[in-house]
């Protein structure tokens, strides 16, 4: 099967337009096909709070009332069509996207459990339209999605971008030989936060259980790597997690930096 | 040739949730192919008043600085994406693009004249890449397209929505009959601004000059009316100007409201 690159880039590389740019001008150095998926960074917060909205966060979700769903949605697909026409300018020809775009990443909004996360998206992985993405992709489109979905009655809500990447590469795994890499500000997994150099090569189920015991993995990177396993049970071929700015070596079937999640 | 209907809704609709949802209710009944392009309304100027920056207007246009481009951008984009979505909703297969989007629409930075109008965009309308619409409308998607373009360093610029709906319609007149509907809340172009009822039913170019003279129409009109010419010239087959709640009547072969313009 063709190999396709499913690319997740989280928010401190948004909120830094220097590095977004390095980041870009690799990215687009990549082969087809491929897709971008970005974070929102802190420009949502930072405008709520010139609104004076609250950002209420709740284990590190932010609660997404009407008045934030309109931000979150407005900066996302701001920051969606700055990327789209950096990446067209470099060559890559790329379309900004998000999963209310052709019901591309069709969801339903969060039911209500000990916490109201108000608009909040869960994707339905089994619904998404496979054929559509094949479409744009075959045409040597990239399509650069933000991080919004919406339900069957057409309401936007707020999605998590590292689920959304999960879910288009389980979705796409039955037609490309899928790697999903989620890159960020480090460069992988690191075995000491303190100490950026401490990155764990390789991770396999049982030893993801061992560094949660241990404190070793926590907080925000447990629904990540939990949606890497979720995507490599479903057939995505790889699960990288690295550096944003060491993509193009990310991308190698050899790669040397990064960790490697395997079942 | 195929008939195609380019269909621009004006800023007061957007500005009306209702109206806007009745105006979608009756957009999705129309027939493909057809692409919407929308205004921005008054929400990016409201947006700029709560954050503190003055919106600059000059002879009815918007001065764009980096601080309103990055407004308008957000504000654009974000009605773009909850329109594609209510359309979906709907059964219309709807993709929420802007002319950065897979460079749909190059632009370029308006030069320094008199006014510095700041990131504002001019369409290059021969370099519309045709045969990229014509791949969408094949597949039956509707184009849902925000008035942004970028120029070819991917900068981001504001642009005048009606010229984009007039730019689209010229660049795929070699392909399709193009129908391009202005619509918004008013029944047509109006004899009498203060009698709703005094549509004038059709104009040709000596009748506009006459009525320019007169002071008949005026302002806002102008530029919309040479946008029409400019289209009529190209190849466009129709234009009408009328009311957005009357869509299904303004597109049909017979219309019985709103203002035909022909040469």
């Amino acid at each position: 099967m063709k190999e396709l690159l499913i690319v997740k880039v989280g928010g401190n590389v948004i909120d830094n337009e220097e590095a977004l740019k390095l980041f870009l001008k690799k990215f687009n150095a990549l082969k087809s096909p491929k897709i971008l998926v970005h974070g929102g960074g802190k420009l949502a917060t930072q405008l709520s709070g010139k609104l004076g909205i609250e950002a209420k966060m709740v284990d590190g979700k932010r609660i997404t009332d009407v008045a934030t769903l309109e931000i979150v949605v407005m900066v996302y697909s701001g920051i969606n069509k700055s990327i789209a026409a950096q990446l067209n300018a470099l060559g890559t020809s790329s379309i900004g996207l998000c999963g209310a775009d052709m019901n591309l990443i069709p969801a339903k909004k969060r039911e209500l459990g000990n916490i109201d996360y108000g608009f909040v998206g869960d994707v339905l992985v089994d619904k998404i339209p496979a054929e559509k993405w094949t479409m744009l992709l075959d045409k040597n489109i990239c399509p650069v999605v933000a991080p919004i979905t919406s339900d069957a009655s057409g309401q936007l809500l707020n999605t998590n971008a590292d689920t959304i990447a999960a879910s288009i590469a389980q979705a796409l795994s039955a037609h490309y030989s899928v790697k999903l890499i989620y890159c960020f500000e480090k460069d992988g997994v690191l075995q000491n936060p303190a100490d950026d150099s401490s990155v764990i090569e390789h991770i396999e189920p049982t030893g993801y259980v061992n560094l949660k015991e241990k404190g070793i993995i926590s907080k925000g990177m447990i629904p990540k790597l939990d949606n890497a396993w979720n995507a490599l049970n479903s057939g995505v071929d790889k699960v990288i997690i690295g550096n944003a700015l060491h993509i193009e070596s990310l991308t190698e079937p050899e790669h040397s930096t990064g960790t490697l999640l395997s079942l």
